[in-house]
């Protein structure tokens, strides 16, 4: 029994809390019917230890900004997770565990990200976890910079498993932690050698602790006794690195099996929940929480919490005015930027890089707010993704806006949901072939419609001699059939702008997919027509004979196709659709007006023809690349493909004789 | 100078072939416009000592089965290979060089598979490599045990940099390596402390040798002189665990830039190129080889290879007639593999778990042919992918032919390559959700071809409990638009069957997608129909009012919304499209009979309906998933989605009217 909880003349009975988490959680999935027990059963105290002696967090003010963050990496222990939340007194009571896992209720099988039920982020997909609160680390880190070395000062506690581990994203992300030196993370290692298909140790024999030294985190060894986690905890939130704790758990604890793979995912019988509850000294009622517990937790809680919140107010009433208004931004719900000024200046020749347009007009956004904040995966130097007025984001230069990750694609982009949910629109950035490399974490970008903004060049076939290899054919299709994601593939400059200007002034996740090369700017492209999604670039001249609906850096491609069909007398509409998604939000009018039924339609994209058979009468209407690309100059490459305006023009006087 | 390159009375100026592999790089990349410079110059030693003085290899023989393998994992080094390639005796002419990175030439912009010229694998996505190499060096592992352990004993080198091991990848797949104890891998790292975008210091700070030594790999550091390159290779081979040799190198060595990330993709002016040569001691001519280098090289590779394919030839005729098929069928060009016999029993109450009949089919090939050889990424249990009559692959059972992958679905797909490169056709195994984590390998199984089979259960929002982010929406679409990938979402057990015949039948990349539900199996499906990826499942009785197309566990839904309709006087025709990539194979005429012109169609699937526009008139006639799923029972997802006989029978009703 720990020395500080002795409290207000009465003594808890901590192991008792602890048995009570166990037994809501079994109860819950013995009800559902599925969940995970093992970790249930196995990983309760640390998650108790946490809460009821570490965790700095009001739960009657689950937003409260300068919180620590906890971040069930294991999403597979959401009955975990939920017991303890409900315990802890967020706004979680019994029924609501007894609806775990049923349509609609508060418990979803794995956690979503809820911050008013104390959910910070969602998981499930293992190692992600670890990346996001490794980004909700490095946002601590920035926003206290920010503040000149003042007020935000909150930890990142992180609870992870051997398949968390085994995860190539959290091996990134810690190596980049630990190369950053965020002392402010601690990841809560629940070590019991078993994963699901059996014991770790044929499969996964890495020394943990040499490993986590090798990224320059500092290691602790604890069991699962509250008295060792807590001095664990205590030691690591005073160590000058970040840390990972390996608390040493039983799998299924009580469990006939316990220690043994087969408990991972079992449901227990009810007759065995009775037996494990009799170990632990409980009575055999379903989902009972004793009084008793409940205060007693929510006592250690409060004693330590309570002048959080107000302890805070006073301090941010102590900042400089502008300090005062980083905070308000951080923590507020205005997040969309508006530029006040765009001070873009045209190229005299009239064409431009779209990376350059977009460093320009990123730049302008980024003056303009200082909740941008994001950085590149080693690939900057080209995709030009980077702040000017500023500095490389480092462990002795926090205050640096520009992220240097590394080439660890997968764990930017969890990292960028990381910095999201702390209050940041974080901008991240690759070739567009290699956003494969981070789609697991872009998936929870779209699935918590978080404000990410993806810069993915180098777009199409038509980057030439890096080859296959380079050459994005699928990935398009992949971003656009992702739920919750607008993806724009501007035209050129014009486009660009208005693209970002789409994107940051609403609140989605999004990509911009850019073309490496330098391009026109056209006189018929339009800023704000890019947020329609689609809008006309050549209005027919006399009759419609037909419309080709073309993005990116087709839509020059397109102009010059009409011009030649032009010389045979056909009358060409040109629609750029930088955004798809964006136009399905049309009016079905708007739509119409645009692209009237009955019109022959024509689309020219380098990219896979998936979806574009939306618009067309069949796939003869579609220019587009459905093969791997080839090493080769960007022109032999085009014509390779089929990608001229004299093949195009002639295919399509063909469709329209 | 090293005491055994005194061969047949000449003395032999390595340094100087090494120097001439260096000019003829840089000569390569200023020819073509683009390449990598800082490789080039840093990294050619490394390269030249390993196949001046350890690889076994016979350029006359490329595809000798008992090679070492190397793979170039910084695929960005292209130009590096094809000229040590090219002076080590396989054919790659100067003309080939001079061709670097031009459409249809041999020498593409990064490496790509093509065995006859020496290249093991295609390589330029970071971190791939490593773990195909890993693949290939389990490969050798199980094949030898196989033959009983004799024969087979072939090391892999990978050549790797900053960027493949800060790739989550390669932790993933260097841990499994370690707790393999591949002790015939050999990662041969350039060490140059700087990528694209500056020096690794502020981003990459691990200490390389501590990070391999918890993966159980032994380190050893060299220097990039011959001397010292070749005793860290002679030192690694005849270690007893994987090494890692960290070779302290100069990025872009010579160029006035050197030792900085700005020489990283740099083209060298004429001017400077110059300048190395003279450095070097070279004359300036571009593309030269001294006659004098080539023999030296060349001399060196001959006398240590002399009698290698001979000695195999003869080591294999001393084989038993068991070894002997295994090894054919290792080294030859027949991998399809034909059931003699499906011992099948239909459940007697015509039901099956998809799961089940995969597993019981996946084992039947696998009693067929000793080519299957693959696992699962720790879902084993739930996904039923695991052979009988076997163990799992340990480093104490290289027998085994059970892979257990642990939670690492990215090295899992990129050790099937590596396993499909070495002459298995292997099969992995997740969720279709985590088909994400191993895209980018995935991908590279697509670019080259290779007949790995992808095991995907759980495939939608059918699952229920477990909610969205197990739940896939745009995965199949991702999967449909990857050029030369094969997917087959079966029906039911007869499917599955038919599914696992295609795939094992053919040599293709393959993703076979299955419910983890337990369907009926149904009367009228087809085992051998399931090759031509659609056929009718139920026929019109008498008028074709419409046309339901549906795949996976929906065709039993579209019985059951066909009944309904019937009660109301319509007859529908119901095509069963178990593969849509087979289908588009069938001829035209074929395709008409099915799915004839002018006819309605409906299409039910839960998955994204991106590419089913293709078959019907506007997205009204679609019931698919177009959003995240949601935690529930799985009666309850699947009516809040509107996958209910009534809801869709309804709708279909109104647009036959």
């Amino acid at each position: 029994m720990l020395a500080h909880i002795q409290n207000r003349d009465r003594e808890i009975n901590e192991d008792k809390i602890v048995d009570e988490i166990r037994a809501l959680s079994i109860d819950m999935i013995r009800e559902a019917g599925s969940g995970h027990s093992g970790i249930a059963l196995g990983g309760a105290s640390i998650l108790y230890t946490l809460y009821a002696h570490h965790l700095r967090f009001d739960p009657k003010n689950p937003s409260f900004y300068n919180r620590d963050r906890f971040v069930m990496s294991s999403g597979h222990g959401s009955s975990l997770l939920y017991a303890t939340l409900c315990m802890a007194g967020y706004p979680l009571d019994l029924e609501d565990l007894k609806k775990f896992r049923t349509l609609h209720s508060k418990t979803s099988g794995h956690p979503e990200y809820n911050l008013s039920l104390g959910v910070e982020a969602t998981t499930g997909p293992l190692g992600e976890g670890i990346a996001m609160a490794v980004g909700m680390a490095m946002a601590g880190k920035h926003s206290r910079a920010l503040l000149n070395n003042k007020l935000i000062d909150y930890h990142v506690y992180c609870y992870c498993g051997d398949g968390d581990l085994m995860e190539g994203v959290s091996y990134e992300a810690m190596s980049l932690a630990g190369s950053l030196n965020l002392d402010n993370l601690i990841l809560l290692y629940d070590s019991n050698h078993v994963s699901l298909d059996g014991a770790t140790k044929n499969v996964f024999d890495d020394n943990i602790e040499e490993r986590v030294i090798a990224c320059n985190f500092d290691y602790i060894e604890a069991t699962d006794e509250i008295e060792s986690l807590d001095k664990a905890i205590l030691e690591a939130r005073q160590n000058k690195k970040p840390t990972l704790i390996e608390v040493k758990t039983t799998i299924g604890k009580y469990a006939k099996d316990e220690g043994k793979n087969t408990i991972h995912g079992r449901v227990l019988e009810k007759e065995e929940i009775t037996k494990i509850k009799k170990k632990m000294g409980l009575r055999d009622i379903p989902f009972t929480i004793t009084n008793e517990s409940l205060e007693g937790f929510q006592i250690l809680i409060q004693n330590r919490n309570e002048h959080l919140v107000e302890n805070f107010e006073k301090e941010i009433d102590a900042l400089e005015e502008e300090e005062k208004k980083i905070v308000e931004l951080l923590r507020g719900d205005k997040k969309t930027i508006t530029l006040s000024d765009l001070l873009y200046e045209t190229p005299e020749d009239k064409k431009e890089s779209l990376r350059l347009s977009s460093f320009k007009v990123l730049n302008a956004y980024a003056k303009e707010s200082p909740l941008l904040f994001g950085g590149c995966a080693d690939v900057s130097a080209s995709t030009l993704v980077r702040l000017e007025d500023t500095i490389s984001f480092s462990k002795d230069h926090y205050e640096g806006r520009n992220i240097m990750f590394g080439v660890r694609e997968h764990s930017m982009a969890a990292v960028a949901n990381g910095l999201a949910l702390s209050g940041y629109r974080p901008f991240v950035s690759t070739y567009l072939c290699f956003s494969d490399y981070l789609k697991p974490a872009l998936r929870l970008s779209s699935l918590m419609d978080l404000p990410v903004t993806y810069i993915f060049t180098h777009d199409s076939i038509s980057i030439g001699e890096d080859g296959p290899t380079h050459m994005p054919v699928e990935q398009i299709v992949t971003l656009r059939a992702l739920p919750n994601m607008e993806v724009y593939r501007p035209a050129d400059s014009n486009e660009v702008i208005g693209s970002y200007r789409s994107i940051m002034e609403n609140m989605h996740p999004a990509s911009i997919l850019l073309s490496r090369n330098t391009l026109p700017i056209l006189d018929t492209t339009s800023v704000p027509l890019v947020s329609d999604g689609a809008y006309i670039v050549r209005q027919e001249e006399r009759d419609l004979d037909g419309i080709i609906i073309a993005t990116g850096e087709e839509v020059s491609l397109a102009l010059d196709v009409i011009k030649l069909l032009q010389e045979k007398g056909y009358d060409i509409r040109l629609v750029s659709m930088p955004s798809m998604e964006r136009y399905e939000k049309l009016e079905d009018k708007k739509k119409e007006e645009l692209l009237p039924i009955g019109i022959k339609k024509f689309v020219i994209e380098k990219s896979s023809s998936y979806s574009w058979y939306f618009f067309t009468y069949n796939d003869s209407y579609l220019f587009t690349q459905d093969v791997f690309g080839l090493s080769g100059k960007k022109e032999d490459v085009e014509k390779e493909f089929h990608f001229t305006k004299e093949e195009i023009s002639l295919a399509i006087e063909a469709l329209l004789k």
